[in-house]
């Protein structure tokens, strides 16, 4: 349907794009962290269940009340960082099925069993938190996404009286290149893929 | 770091990207599955783990080893397309942190407990997914993702003789956008988003 982007929109997304520890002092307007997720969640989850939910932790109050949670080397760059995303994702994601796929109204039936409810929402979860970070790069943002926090804390601090679990955090900003080293290693294509 | 990308090019990896079922008779090069594969690594993942592995099946023969485990609504579909990803994840990956993290020579001791080795391939190897779509897309080819499959089939099939376990799958081609109708609605940024 459409033509290869231009090899600079491929830098920009993926060849030239890093993750940030360091960040210039510079903030993210609400109209850019309502732009990525208007970008994000068009990609594509299973049954469009579209199960991600998003806190932006912005003001000065609401970092301090993600600060506790964080592991120690993840401190320092989100306390500066313009905003942190916390990606999450819904265990009830199925009573949306009606509005977001009204081809088939009874698609929330199918994830009754909790187990799979919490496998389909967290592999589209996750997917979608893959789709955050290129559409953050796309607009000319950088991230710093990471693991390293208390999930059940941030899920008591952010997600209480709702099913929305923590996935990972993303820090969001302009970033600031400064002691950043070379890209860490890749596997090659021989490494990880197979043709067959 | 990087403008905003085009809007030519949003439209391609977001806006006007949609899920194909019907796929024009035309290849797609085991040099474009390369390029996929080349830009959708530099992707971030926790700690660089890279847990998500990639069987291209793109062979009549393969086509034939993976049509009994599909959903019968994925079957023609898939058959049809010029290329099926299965996208998997390595219970295993730990074993490359070595070379993929070398700052922390003993990364790999970090995921000595399976159930969190899971965790971490699960989630990495989803955002990874994410990152394959939209680099395919990015290179100008259409996508259809799929989790209508029987994991534990697709594992014997690929995948005996390790620990590499299927996550989705993706048909890769040109799509033929016949009796397609509209986007599916999605959540507005009220609905999944909240900015504290």
């Amino acid at each position: 349907m459409h033509p290869p982007i231009s090899d600079d929109a491929l830098d920009a997304i993926f060849r030239d794009a890093r993750t940030f520890r360091r960040w210039q002092d510079k903030p993210v307007s609400p109209a850019l962290l309502m732009a990525i997720y208007d970008l994000m969640r068009l990609g594509p989850t299973s049954g469009n269940c579209s199960p991600a939910r998003i806190v932006f932790v912005v003001s000065h109050a609401a970092k301090e009340r993600l600060k506790p949670h964080l592991n120690q080397g993840n401190v320092e760059k989100t306390m500066s960082a313009p905003a942190t995303a916390i990606i999450g994702f819904d265990l009830d994601f199925a009573e949306r099925l009606p509005f977001l796929f009204p081809q088939q109204p009874n698609a929330k039936d199918a994830y009754k069993d909790p187990v799979l409810a919490e496998r389909v929402a967290f592999r589209n979860g996750s997917l979608q938190g893959g789709y955050f970070i290129i559409a953050a790069r796309a607009l000319g943002l950088d991230c710093g996404p990471m693991s390293g926090f208390d999930n059940a804390g941030v899920d008591r601090e952010f997600f209480a009286d709702s099913r929305i679990r923590s996935n990972f955090l993303c820090n969001i900003g302009y970033g600031d290149p400064v002691d950043m080293g070379p890209r860490n290693p890749r596997l090659s294509f021989e490494e990880a893929c197979r043709a067959l």
